[in-house]
């Protein structure tokens, strides 16, 4: 079969292809695949590098969002791929192409948003690019981050055998998201873990320090989907329990009146929140884990993911994770 | 008097505002203002870092160019900035944020020449994001490169008495657009020096290296433009000689049909050739430098930029650099 439309090739399609050919270089510990890539700088340090793209009308909604809130989320998501490495992030760079329908001052809500984000992380702004859009609003967010040699939490190192945790809660981001397309108004504490997520890089930092961790990436695209990347470049499968899934109060509430919602939990995205691997089973009570981690399954000698509810049957996610392209 | 529109406050206010109030790191040695931001490494390199968008319908036009040209020169535009610090390109990352029109095989011939024209100056690509864009085609490039420290050629090197150096010739990309859009094909070479610029690398190193240049940057938005932020971060005047300008035959050609396009050579840009300051009365004879440079003027202790005719009479351009917002 010829491929001919994105469509039919698909995001993580596409990003493979560039992966083979894309080529490498000695010092370049990884490149094209994992959350950042990974250079050695010198013989303690390596440079960990993130690039994103955040488009109106596909990744924000200014009918949603405010343009201080908008330059906060576009750090924090960004600066999220370094956490997912358990590195610490340094120097941020932004491109922005502005449409003529925005104003000086809410470019300059934007940039408060964007600087006191950083600001919060440690990171500062050194350089960028500014032009005309004659579409869209879009913004490019560079970060550079570093991390000990050899400490980087990658998604290839996940055993058979081992336990899987996620930080804080899932579905939050895509509940409020799903509640503002249907014309609700979501609870603030779904809308604010949607409009601007917190990057977990003292949590990140926490399980690379102290070698808690095996594999770890975000989860942006929804679980499902990002532990899918886990368990395909571990070469692995995996076992969730579907009643382990940490929810949030309100989410917990909307759930009760519509439990197919809980789809959002496994796939809606957004969350922002680390997934992660580890030989550990006790490290939902260990001391100084902020957000608290959960344990939600374990990874199998098997491919495949499974979900299992409390009758111990297989529960099918109707929802798939997010690809840009289908 | 408040300032409420971009097209007010103009491309180069708004990265003056964003430099004020980016803070800055000990180990920043240069932030937001220059071709690169530069941050110390160890005790012998500094890493350079550049970002570019380059948008359809703003940077290029898909009825004009190629995928394959197009992806070449996203690669070069961007590499052109390390060049211009004197620096090595090592790394790059990619954002194509995709309309649904571009099928797979023309995004395949837009990596195609991406990743050629990166391996044509040693650099590798090591990630990057891709999304679907209900809009334009949109690039984002992020170069790395590495360098000497201490060596990187800033824009407020100049001196008073020294002379003004520019490398190839000028005005052949905006010629090349120009006839482009007058529905006239341009002769081959003003159009490849439009659709597939060259960054020069081994000339910007030459000149760090050997310590030839003051004041370095690359020139995109016009001779004049460009040679503004020199003179302005340096605090001088400059006199340009007009006879000097370094033409090619092409340019020469059209030039004696429409003597008034030399403002393209002074103010046309997407030249992508380097212009610097050197106390060097004699570089445009100096072995080894490819491409030539030629000596098109000097610095000068008072503030303004004159251009002088051979009869010594002063030169107006009535054609303004390129800013986004204007």
């Amino acid at each position: 079969m010829t491929i001919e439309k994105l469509s039919d090739l698909g995001e993580f399609g596409l990003i493979r292809r560039l992966q083979q050919q894309a080529g490498g270089r000695e010092d370049l510990v990884r490149g094209i695949g994992d959350d950042c890539a990974i250079q050695r700088q010198d013989s303690a340090r390596e440079l960990l590098t993130s690039t994103d793209l955040l488009i109106e009308g596909v990744h924000f909604d200014r009918r949603w969002t405010g343009m201080e809130p908008l330059g906060r989320k576009c750090v924090a998501v960004n600066i999220s791929d370094i956490a997912a490495m358990g590195g610490v992030p340094k120097t941020l760079f932004l491109g922005v192409a502005c449409p003529p329908t925005i104003s000086v001052a809410e470019l300059e809500q934007f940039t408060r948003g964007f600087l006191a984000e950083a600001q919060k992380y440690g990171a500062v702004l050194a350089g960028g690019d500014t032009c005309a859009s004659p579409g869209p609003l879009m913004i490019s967010v560079t970060v550079q981050g570093d991390i000990a040699c050899g400490k980087a939490l990658c998604r290839d190192g996940a055993g058979a055998g081992e336990a899987i945790y996620v930080s804080g809660t899932l579905g939050d981001s895509a509940l409020a998201l799903t509640l503002l397309q249907a014309g609700k108004g979501p609870d603030p504490q779904l809308l604010s873990r949607h409009l601007t997520p917190a990057a977990r890089v003292d949590l990140g930092r926490q399980l690379s320090d102290r070698q808690l961790a095996t594999a770890m990436l975000d989860i942006s695209d929804g679980l499902l989907s990002d532990l899918g990347h886990i368990l395909a470049a571990s070469g692995l499968g995996a076992e969730l329990e579907l009643a382990a899934l940490p929810l949030s109060g309100p989410f917990s509430k909307v759930l009760r009146e519509d439990p197919t919602l809980i789809d959002l939990a496994l796939a809606g995205g957004e969350d922002y929140e680390l997934l992660f691997t580890s030989p550990r089973q006790d490290l939902a009570r260990a001391a100084g884990l902020v957000p608290a981690v959960t344990r939600i399954g374990n990874i199998v000698p098997r491919e495949g993911l499974q979900i299992r509810c409390r009758d111990n049957s297989l529960y099918h996610c109707s929802r798939k994770g997010f690809d840009h392209f289908s």
